[in-house]
């Protein structure tokens, strides 16, 4: 479904490879640096964050930690100055999707836009502004270490597919994974990308909004038997939602969570630091997009529902009181 | 099932006036001043706090705030320096029970012994050691102001009567309503205070852990949407445990809790600064304690579980690392 003959080229033929990356932080600055390393691709970066923009548009974007490089990337805070890109992928918070999403649109013209986002809902968004929409997910995790600068903790798989209500075409879904694995980031382009991103979605679901509401790290969390007990839990009523919705898991989210645990015993979930830093979480997307996706095919989510009301609670009292530290 | 003759005066009669005063704190500092004012009744209060024992025994009991006045009260850190007392309240948190009720137990010879305390599971704690007991429950609130001084934030009501495994005799229930009623603290001596205790268990145990996980007040948890949700399911799922134990409530929850709301909407429950201070919670003897009562029953508690675990990991999280505040 083309819309615009004169704005986009005939397929397969993506005459560009201009990639627009939407929010350039801990998550999409990877996928900027690696993508900013092939020569034959023009990326761009479309961030709030001013002072992480000029020092991009500076020095290069930095890569440091498990692996370093300097890759060139037109980064801008104002998206009206970026040229059409036939591919784009999203990785800000889901908590701003809708807004970044809405700014960035008319850079993709009839191209496709891949969320690289934690949980489940952000495609849904997109899908609403962009022609084309893929799911993503990834394991990898970093953070932003100064302003220009991307630390890399941990490297990892990226799955990406196409979103079933509004699909990028399988050209579109193969070239991206085919530039970010020449980009040296393991990708892997699947017809159906649900069981990967659900997989993640119950480990961060059943993992991140306990650490933010204890204070524990992840393998706290995963040592101590009756938090341990509330993961399988959570797992076990997400999984029953997945069931539901047809939806193949592509590994056992209980053995994840534990190999985690030992991986990475002091990891401090996203959702933890953000307690920690009173910032809005991704509650709506982890639990709550569990709970909203279990309406229609009418699976009971009374823990994930439980545990997106505590993360809301904690949240409302932050803008009650203010920061004491 | 009188233990020795010799120690004990025989019943009915009541030959000594003597009330000891199981810990003497916020709660139990209430019924100390109450009954240190009565011209007859001699009144012992065992608490561990050196400075409070010695001011209350310099200065006497003081209650400040709602009521003003000081009560003569004997204290002392050491039980083993209380005589015989034909009556006793235990008012320690729950998660000193144990530690209290062996310590104090040979004071009551052939005694009664009445928890005034929190939650449930407290009396079956004290029945191990105590020849009879009494259930409680108080709608008071106070706090230790400093050593040696109360102050009543909140009057209540109180409820009492024969705790059913180990029952106190109805005259010793009666007795006891009858002195407290006399020190000026409405009490009522029931035939069965499992109502009562019931009532105000299901409103501790669906807002006050919601309260220490999200920082909210009473109020706010209760304003905002989300939270009182959850605060109602939390009801919801522990009125089917009451049921199913027969046990009928003495007031409907979801009115108290909103009451309550309306009435002290700033009130930050004990739970709350028992996390702010990183103390022991009571989280065994409230939700906890529904859960337990629930496996005879054989009812599923999902929501109680799931807030008792987030409780214990949040407590877990306190002694792996250091306070910062």
């Amino acid at each position: 479904m083309p819309r615009s003959q004169r704005r986009s080229p005939p397929r397969p033929k993506l005459v560009s490879e201009r990639v627009c990356i939407v929010g350039c932080g801990a998550i999409g600055g990877l996928y900027a640096a690696r993508l900013g390393q092939l020569p034959d691709v023009e990326v761009w970066a479309y961030d709030p964050a001013r002072d992480h923009v000029e020092a991009i548009n500076r020095d290069g974007l930095r890569l440091t930690g498990h692996t370093e490089l300097t890759a060139r990337v037109r980064a801008v805070t104002d998206a009206t100055q970026i040229p059409h890109c036939a591919l784009g992928i999203v990785a800000t918070k889901g908590t701003v999707t809708e807004a970044a999403i809405v700014a960035t649109a008319p850079i993709f013209g009839d191209g496709a836009v891949c969320s690289v986002q934690n949980g489940i809902g952000n495609e849904e968004v997109i899908a609403e502004h962009a022609p084309r929409v893929m799911r993503g997910v990834t394991l990898q995790s970093g953070r932003v270490e100064a302003p220009g600068v991307i630390h890399l903790d941990a490297p990892g798989p990226t799955w990406i597919g196409p979103f079933e209500p509004r699909p990028a075409h399988w050209e579109e879904v193969s070239r991206l994974a085919e530039l970010l694995n020449h980009g040296g980031m393991e990708t892997r382009a699947l017809r159906d990308a649900r069981g990967a991103q659900w997989t993640k979605l119950l480990f961060n679901a059943s993992t991140n909004p306990l650490c933010a509401l204890t204070g524990l790290t992840h393998g706290q969390l995963c040592e101590y038997p009756p938090t341990r007990r509330l993961v399988g839990e959570l797992i076990r009523e997400g999984r029953s939602v997945a069931d539901a919705l047809g939806v193949v898991l592509d590994g056992d989210p209980d053995i994840l969570v534990d190999e985690a645990a030992r991986a990475n015993f002091h990891h401090r979930p996203s959702m933890l630091q953000d307690a920690l830093a009173r910032r809005h979480t991704e509650i709506d997307t982890l639990n709550g997009g569990i709970v909203a996706s279990a309406r229609h095919p009418r699976v009971a989510t009374p823990l994930h529902a439980a545990i997106t009301d505590l993360i809301n609670g904690l949240e409302h009292g932050w803008s009650r009181t203010p920061s004491s530290g």
